[in-house]
């Protein structure tokens, strides 16, 4: 930690920075220089609080210079992690494409949702069963007969199935039922309790970005999920809140290559939600496998118009198709397949 | 729900609109400018959804006009709510002041914080046995044993406890230990199935805005919890993310008056929070009193130098005592007492 | 205009925002619904203020349903404008990258840039004389020299120059100078005077967002100009101000196809000044090419250790190169050369 | 300068490092940790730029230690500047609260409104001559008509006037026309030219925060009229822009004591353009000054239903005076007078 004093702070102040700093178990270091005195805490950062230090006097501030996450940082594991998904790889080479509706609705809209995921060449499949909707009056999901509807229809294709977990309680059923990866959606980013108990499966989890979280606290919620064990953990960028009102949500593509440098694990991208726009959801796939995602989460349709949420965001099963002949040339072009 | 149609819109467009309103029970209102077409839908709009009609050809835009949320709206409760904890009115003329550590620690720190609040002329008790910790490695709250610990401290001095409930499973354990208020933490005001549970018991809420959460969408959080019976809720302003760095969050004075016209329901702030800094509290507090809030939540510790969190954010009794002198001059300036 | 009345709002209420729509000479039309009158004012709008009906007594609120902007909308001219800049087309086909230096140094660093420029294959160049600097103690630019300087190094090899103006007592000198491209800069997006008298000349004016600009602002003020007469005016989009701070900006990925839809005017990227660092740079580039960019702003400097600012997010001549190569088949993937 | 390296940097880094902080003629101080090395460089500060060290190979981060504002700023002046105004005093014990219309309009509404304004208690005048339209076709001000309106109406009461600058060749004109504080707008806070023009005259300066600027850029935009020679500068927070839209933008309070602390200038708060509406004022109006605010700046018109601009975030004069009561209670429970 770099404690930073205030300009003329006292000798006294400084002392007795340094002997807190050495009740901690720790070393000082003190430069003086002709304005500023900086002391460096030497040792286990993750014992040291920058508020013990910035609530002395004399101190301007203190700041930790260690990451606070370990696990899932590239420092601790400079390769990157390859999650593999019922035999299908994430976050290699193969770029993966997770397609299908916004909610399960009925068994003939999911068996056609999957014929239209493996039309377009897609390997996994999405689909919710438990919704997070603003309003207590709105649809919340067919609940466990979705799951089941899911199931029969993606199992049919062998398609692993990715799908969203709201309540911890709720983790023993999607066990049981199979579900090949749990979606913590981005509203439960930092719902710890619920990270903490996924963190003790075994089963790979895609982490959502909360709306407003930085990639920092984004990093540290995956770190909850490693410290219990399981490690494999797939981002996904979904847009974040900004003063913009023309769109739904920003999507930071930005977030693709810094997390990629920060961190060993898979970094996908869901450009459905983040626009809310059927319409904008090819740019912003393309922008996506460009800047170096390991994979897309698209919201497709068989039939839009009757969709029972988030209708006017999904794509129809041929514009999906379309969708991925021009990313399958992209990704090509920044060397990856599709 | 008021659909705007293209310019250009044709009359085909314009009759598939309409037809779509009513194949939904509801009746049309159609005006046609020289510029453009508005078609008004009439009826109970909770049962139209604008992304219905967004995707159809020709549609502009399409915009719910009566709110989404009903039992917490002012419109259907003109006069506001008092909530009553343990004899403690909220909401009426007299400012509730909640104050308290962030974190419980020990008995010992507990019994004088409990000192303090009582000697400082408050009349109810905060303090943390959950923490909610952006990092898995940091301290995370006493749990039960911290509950026992502050209800032995308040009890003495018939302090109602105000303490927060994160985990779905152990609203029985706060419903045993007899916790007073439960409140609900920023990070959770969109946990929909915590909402639903708290909404079905018989204790009074303080629901706290989420980060980056809207005044629409904390609404309808509280519509969830009213929705389930439960309508003793008060909202907690706690300050808001954005783009500036000087300091944690933007404590959203605005949202006092806003949230007083468009709710019955208490509205509380937490100057310490929002801040994240002890000197910044007076400030704060003393605003939102002059804003019109109908109370707050202060963070207190007896010796802050030894707070396990959120160390520099903490009044010493004394500054709380000194504060509540000041608040009480302002609090009688805007017709209120403390 | 729509004017939503109040739950409630009484006839005479209703009948006064009647009465001032046809003082306003325009024509009413009363929707009467069982929970809400919503009343359309039908004419000329940008003769109304929603503000005037806002404060009437009995309305819930008045909004503008026509967009505000008309010669740079897409409505009015639904081919897209290719801006000629020198012979070079921008906002057809072919993608135009702009390259070049922060700052304008010295001779000998602008003809190695220009060198670096057309090696890459770039076609058009740019570089500061005059910097918009948070501090008033920060290198200004070299001024009118650097001016000279600039169009030494381009004209040797004919490359059209684009160079920011901060200040609108220098227009005749940049005319004078034959400047071939005006850029406004995000700080000055809303100096409204700069925008008039940019519009009064006939050279294409690159006009860059607001560090927190709406789409809506942006385009409006692009009116500014091209209310003026002005049409030849470009878009670039250079990242948004959030609450994220791993990064310097957002680029929003999003505008472009937005824009793309609600204007006619050709928008380009500047990916250097986005994120902020070098190593960012292709990703974000590659993205705003797949997402429909008509074109690039890049920096590279010759020496990017010996630059006098921003040095880090300069691209290295050959890293230039390298990406260009990258940018042609992504190109191509969307139907665009490069 | 602190200068983190990175994790693994090699001594041949690090060497480059305290080659390059002798070079610039600085001192180096290096601390080696158990995981990380930190460099102090010891010197001026403002002469070394982070980024030069950000790009080396080896190197985490660099930043500055010491503040980059120095004649603002409170460490050199720890005494709060009192500004003289044609007599009254603003930033002393008496907080000052100016008041009038957004825009001048005729000589009959600023005789009203300089009657409202002196019997309310209020001791300067606000009117807008020139105003800053986001859109073109919008009503942009009387020009130097305007000046003379207002000024008429104010002199007879001895009431100094505060007006926007926003061309720096106005300037002239508003020294002709006696202004007697100089404002300049959210949008010009970075216009860097206008910014050093004020800076060279001999008058108070208002300067108002831009849209999303943060407290350090504010703090910089002063220092570059301060650097000019005019020391006499008020801050005034007017409301940032976040993610909310139900009220135009939010008041940062918070800005209140930060900037206190931070400089020794006066500050002031615009409660009506923060919250856009004449409800909203007197909680805003009441929490700065309960905050700390040493004035105010608060929309009065005459007859707001015919206003021209802002219609309806406008008080009326009996509504002013009633606020100047309340306000009149707070200021005294916070140590000051009205």
């Amino acid at each position: 930690m770099i404690i930073v004093m205030k300009h003329g702070a006292t000798e006294a102040e400084i002392q007795a920075v340094v002997d807190k700093i050495r009740a901690a178990g720790h070393k000082e270091h003190v430069s003086r220089g002709a304005e500023l005195t900086i002391i460096g805490a030497i040792g286990d950062e993750s014992r040291l609080d920058p508020e013990y230090f910035e609530m002395m006097q004399g101190v301007e501030r203190a700041t930790h210079i260690v990451k606070q996450y370990r696990i899932v940082s590239r420092d601790t594991h400079p390769q990157g992690t390859i999650v593999n998904i019922r035999g299908i790889p994430l976050g290699g080479e193969q770029i993966q494409v997770i397609a299908g509706p916004c909610s399960v609705e009925t068994q003939e809209q999911m068996d056609l949702a999957a014929e239209g995921v493996v039309a377009a060449g897609c390997r996994m499949m999405r689909g919710g069963a438990f919704k997070p909707r603003t309003s207590p009056y709105a649809f919340q999901g067919l609940g466990v007969e979705g799951l089941e509807i899911f199931q029969k229809a993606a199992r049919k294709h062998n398609l692993p199935i990715v799908t969203e977990l709201m309540d911890v309680r709720m983790l023993d059923t999607f066990m049981e039922h199979d579900v090949d990866v749990i979606q913590i959606g981005a509203r439960n980013m930092q719902n710890f309790d619920l990270l903490k108990e996924v963190g003790r499966v075994n089963k790979p989890v895609i982490l959502k970005r909360g709306l407003s979280a930085t990639i920092s606290e984004w990093l540290m919620s995956a770190e909850y999920i490693a410290a219990g064990g399981n490690h494999d953990i797939i981002f996904c960028e979904r847009g974040i809140r900004t003063y913009e009102t023309a769109y739904r949500n920003v999507l930071d593509i930005t977030a693709i290559p810094v997390l990629k440098r920060e961190t060993h694990l898979p970094v996908i991208v869901d450009p459905s939600h983040a626009g809310g726009k059927a319409w904008m959801v090819p740019a912003l796939a393309q922008a996506a496998v460009a800047a170096g995602a390991d994979g897309l989460m698209i919201e497709m349709h068989p039939n839009p118009c009757e969709a029972w949420c988030d209708a006017d965001q999904a794509l129809k099963p041929q514009e999906l198709k379309q969708l991925m002949d021009t990313l399958s040339v992209i990704a090509k072009a920044v060397g990856r397949t599709l």
